[in-house]
């Protein structure tokens, strides 16, 4: 994983969106979550993939990990809008004489039932390479406003993340050198020491209830923290036809202690899955994440009216996150 | 493919399904569509994984047909219910540097025209294999009776399936025939000749018109022939509790001068997408189809109230159908 983005994906991806716009009203975001217009609001719509060897290396992390990594990854997605899910289906290709899929659907249903989204059904098919595609469907409740895009920021707008960054990178690290060194599942006291940042890399969370908060509270645009801080934040950016300042990158606990180059993991570790928002007004912002018990988002810099801008302080946000193999 | 099913796959659905009752009211229904309760109704939710080299070879079709099967898998799951589709996401994981994902949306995109359901996001990984997973959503529509299951007929009620079977299995032979013999790209005339079943094999067709007529007509249980009208009328059997007499099988038009056995193709052949439906008043369902301008739906056996009868004419039924690698 991460530092320097091959930019073949996002151009594909780039290159697709202009072919699907789709009925009036429907939005396409992209690699986010859809909106299918419906007669009670929209229904959300999203898919992911997670495959063994490119998104999780299976001699470092379980099965169940992976299961739970790939609903996570869902639920983060309805999040990103300020949605609510209502059920998921998976579809698991793979070497199935070879894989556990009991293993795999502990995973899938702990995640599952952590967040309120039923698994109904699925497809199960063999396969050279596991992959596990899930693909969610929300709603976006009876709040008020609507369901919040990646492309509403408009300048002066502050930036906020739901938490600090850079625990999952951290907690790979940690399982990495672990392995390097022995076996990490025999107990190795790194493992154990740093014990948060491997659960933060096996067992991410989706910020359901921050992400409904922040629509509550008027973010103007929103997207979770998948590929990496600075990646997801050119993703908004962009979106919104927008500059970016990012005066602070907030490092989660422990990270330093792991990686000499911490402030890096936060920028382009991904996979933190916080919610990065932006929102005209951070009174309010506060207001709303105090009223719902939730701990206080970070605000982390601002919007600009020049689109072009991409500043980390005094100079340029560099272009590093989750690299995807090709 | 085809001829001598493994049971493994089948044994882990059914042991995942144990695990997945869901909230109450909620429907499993394996590896169909799922129903999730609304407040309009049901949103129905199904997912299939299209896997190069299992479920579609390359040398023998275009990424544009594999894209094409990807999604009608879906629309079919859809129609076998009796239900509209409302949108699709895909999740695309491969080789992103070797393949043209441009075409392969040729044929996810030409599918979705053609069955009105518009592919609304997803998402693009990298991976050794391709694996095109699609999920949709869906929805019953004004229409009553509710969705059909695989789990309603009752002993007497007639058998039918929407169209003769065996093209897919054969257009798949004569490809292999052709490729065996020099390149079917190169006008090979076998592959002329044939077209219609080389057709059937690439582009096959769900039935959406048909299912929407058979729930309107009464069906009482009904499943898409994806496995082979052998697997899958036993799946409709067990999941009803049911005995089942199979008295024909319509073979479609061709297969018998491709293979020897034109019969066994299209008992175990699958990937025809037609549908099969039991319903109680055949002269209902021959009114309905006619007044929908439909073609008559194939009368092809009855139910019976011995739960462990799988009968063809005066034998056993054969255990064949699609061959899944293990």
């Amino acid at each position: 994983m991460i530092f320097t983005i091959l930019p073949g994906e996002f151009a594909i991806i780039e290159q697709l969106r202009r072919r699907m716009t789709g009925p009036e009203g429907q939005v396409w975001v992209g690699d986010d979550v859809a909106l299918v217009p419906g007669p009670l609001g929209a229904l959300l719509l999203a898919a992911d993939a997670v495959v063994a060897g490119v998104h999780a290396d299976l001699s470092l992390v379980g099965l169940d990990d992976l299961g739970w990594k790939a609903l996570v990854a869902n639920v983060s997605d309805v999040a990103a809008v300020g949605g609510r899910p209502l059920a998921a289906v998976v579809a698991v290709a793979g070497p199935l004489g070879e894989i556990d899929v009991d293993l795999l659907y502990d995973g899938l249903l702990a995640a599952s039932q952590a967040y309120g989204c039923p698994v109904v059904g699925g497809d199960l098919t063999s396969a050279p390479t596991l992959v596990v595609s899930v693909a969610i469907a929300g709603d976006a409740g009876p709040a008020q406003p609507p369901p919040v895009l990646r492309s509403g920021a408009r300048p002066g707008d502050r930036l906020f993340v739901t938490g600090p960054l850079g625990s999952s990178a951290a907690g790979l690290a940690v399982l990495r050198n672990a392995a390097a060194a022995g076996d990490p599942a025999k107990g190795d006291s790194s493992v154990e020491f740093f014990a948060d940042l491997v659960q933060a890399h096996r067992r991410p969370r989706a910020r359901l209830a921050e992400g409904a908060a922040a629509r509550a509270a008027g973010a103007t645009a929103m997207i979770d923290v998948s590929d990496g801080l600075a990646s997801d934040l050119r993703h908004l950016a962009a979106a919104s036809g927008v500059g970016v300042v990012l005066e602070k990158v907030p490092v989660a606990l422990g990270v330093p202690r792991v990686s000499d180059e911490p402030e890096l993991l936060a920028l382009g570790g991904g996979e933190d899955y916080e919610l990065l928002f932006a929102a005209a007004d951070p009174e309010r912002v506060a207001t709303v994440f105090v009223e719902l018990g939730l701990g206080l988002p970070l605000e982390i810099g601002f919007c600009t009216a020049d689109p072009s801008e991409r500043r980390l302080r005094d100079g340029e946000l560099p272009d590093v996150g989750w690299e995807h193999r090709w």
